[in-house]
């Protein structure tokens, strides 16, 4: 895969240095070297910091959810490598208005470790640090090991409800349950038709062949459920769909949110192909979509593929979904259902 | 290139119903086969209303930029090619509020064909339309044969002016005047790196080399005016800029909106890479960046590859930049500078 890049050893730096210089107004960083990076309006007086992280090549994750509304502080590590225990530990301080903070991020060893001894140094401060990890990748782990499964695509539904609770000047334990509830709601499943190259790399990460998916592939291609000949959008969705809908069990009546995710080359005509299935399937059990996300939002470089999400609301899910967000890489200008 | 597709020869008309379904809220169908679609609050009461239209493959361009402050109405063709005039005269009408109707669409011989033939119909009824062609690119052609430029991801500007001008309920020569004033300060080039597959065709579009790459390349993979190996990012949006600058001229002391556009593939990592080396070099030419744009605002599928666009701005187009924005693609809340 041919890249636009210079130095592939400053891949991460460029970038950083990049996105910086055209979102000076809402991001800043607290580091020389810009791995701990923060709203530029942190700390926001009164509210709770919610601070994520994890490795570079998944935007908009994990960075670009850093704003109005969603994530305080970011801890932004090489290419699907967890950042160190130190930029993580910066962001906490720079987000931190007395509140506390919670650390919202992948279930994934290396961001767990980096964050624990984040919590204790913060903690050494006298910062009350929580911890909520997503792990909605329901082709990861069955759902007796919910622990091993990964966070992917989900993360930006965990963002939104985190930050719409935490704006409302709740409280760390409240703005934790309200994102433990979200969790608890959030399944995903997706599809790798390609692999990506680590720009340090300079290969791919897999090989798959010219007529072959591979369904559950996490997004940094770890290995998914099932390997075979590509099949039509519809039946693909229909696979996806399935394992989703009864890992929950979501059932008839509810109403959900829906997140239609490209990993990164496939487009957006494929994704509304996706949408249209996922849509039909879902009004056939009766289930109804809420509000939908089809786009770009947690990606593997330039991965082939594409996940779907459901986010299955209540009152109080939706009252927080709904509410304005604002980052540079997602805006939400206002509700969408009443007020 | 795998795809998640159903029938390739049913492409266009369900990834057109996935998108409706995802956006009732903001979009309606005028015609049941969705090839002509309008703002959900079309007709605007004391509006001029924008038509745009064009062939698919290129989302969030035409159709994703239907939406508030932007354009009231689009028809829909196949992928890569021009929609009939049917769809483009039914939109009008449907957009209409007695105020005119601007067209304003890419420089492509099949879509002036056809807008042409649309206002014929449109004015037989009375209705009052102008046009406005975006020939942005600048690889397309020589500066002396303008009327032969594509038009390209300038379109994103040329919306976004259009329809802040037309939001303040201009009149129609007002508006085709404040879209004609920022087209003749819109300059954009491209490069690309890989072809896209149209699914009807089944194979991609051209051929390129594992190192190599094209500058100047349109977006239905128009030959552009240099194939070689591969450069370092830096050196490419040096030759982008370059050619660029020299078109308008732009010129020390200028203030300019940048525009870093995805073809499809090209990560968003990529883009930043690109903008790093663009602010660099604008800065040393002491061109001041006031409002900056990255993602993919327009693309050719799958394609791999990225296109540099530069408005040059004077107090009229930064206000009509600045006005708030919002449709299924585009969401700009506030104001960024002032008010």
């Amino acid at each position: 895969m041919k890249k636009i890049i210079n130095d592939p050893n400053k891949f991460v730096d460029e970038y950083l240095e990049g996105l910086l210089l055209a979102h000076r107004d809402s991001l800043k960083n607290v580091t020389d070297d810009n791995r701990a990076l923060v709203r530029a309006d942190a700390p926001v007086k009164g509210k709770v910091g919610i601070v994520t992280g994890g490795g570079s090549g998944h935007l908009p994750v994990f960075l670009g959810y850093v704003g109005k509304g969603l994530a305080d502080g970011v801890a932004v590590g090489n290419v699907f490598s967890s950042p160190p225990a130190k930029p993580m530990y910066e962001a906490t301080k720079a987000v931190n208005a007395g509140k506390g903070v919670l650390y919202l991020y992948g279930n994934y060893a290396g961001d767990r470790l980096n964050f624990e001894t984040a919590e204790e140094m913060a903690e050494a401060d006298g910062i009350e640090v929580e911890q909520v990890l997503v792990s909605d990748d329901v082709a990861s782990a069955p759902k007796t090991q919910k622990g091993n499964r990964r966070g992917i695509a989900g993360l930006f539904f965990a963002y939104k409800i985190a930050g719409a609770c935490a704006d409302e000047m709740s409280s760390l334990a409240e703005v934790k349950a309200a994102t433990e509830l979200a969790l608890s709601n959030i399944r995903t499943m997706g599809v790798g038709l390609s692999p990506c190259t680590v720009p340090a790399a300079g290969k791919p990460n897999f090989t798959i062949g010219e007529q072959e998916m591979e369904i559950g592939m996490g997004i940094h291609g770890e290995p998914g459920i099932h390997r075979g000949l590509i099949q039509p959008a519809d039946k693909i969705v229909a696979t996806l769909l399935d394992r989703i809908l009864t890992d929950l069990p979501f059932q008839g009546g509810d109403e959900v949110a829906v997140l239609v995710n490209s990993l990164g080359a496939t487009p957006l005509e494929e994704l509304y192909i996706m949408y249209r299935a996922a849509y039909r399937l879902l009004e056939k059990f009766g289930i109804t979509i809420y509000r939908s996300y089809i786009g770009k939002y947690a990606t593997s470089l330039e991965m082939a593929g594409a996940s779907i999400t459901l986010l299955r609301l209540d009152s109080k899910l939706k009252r927080w979904l709904d509410a304005p967000a604002e980052s540079p890489f997602f805006s939400q200008c206002a509700p969408k259902h009443g007020s």
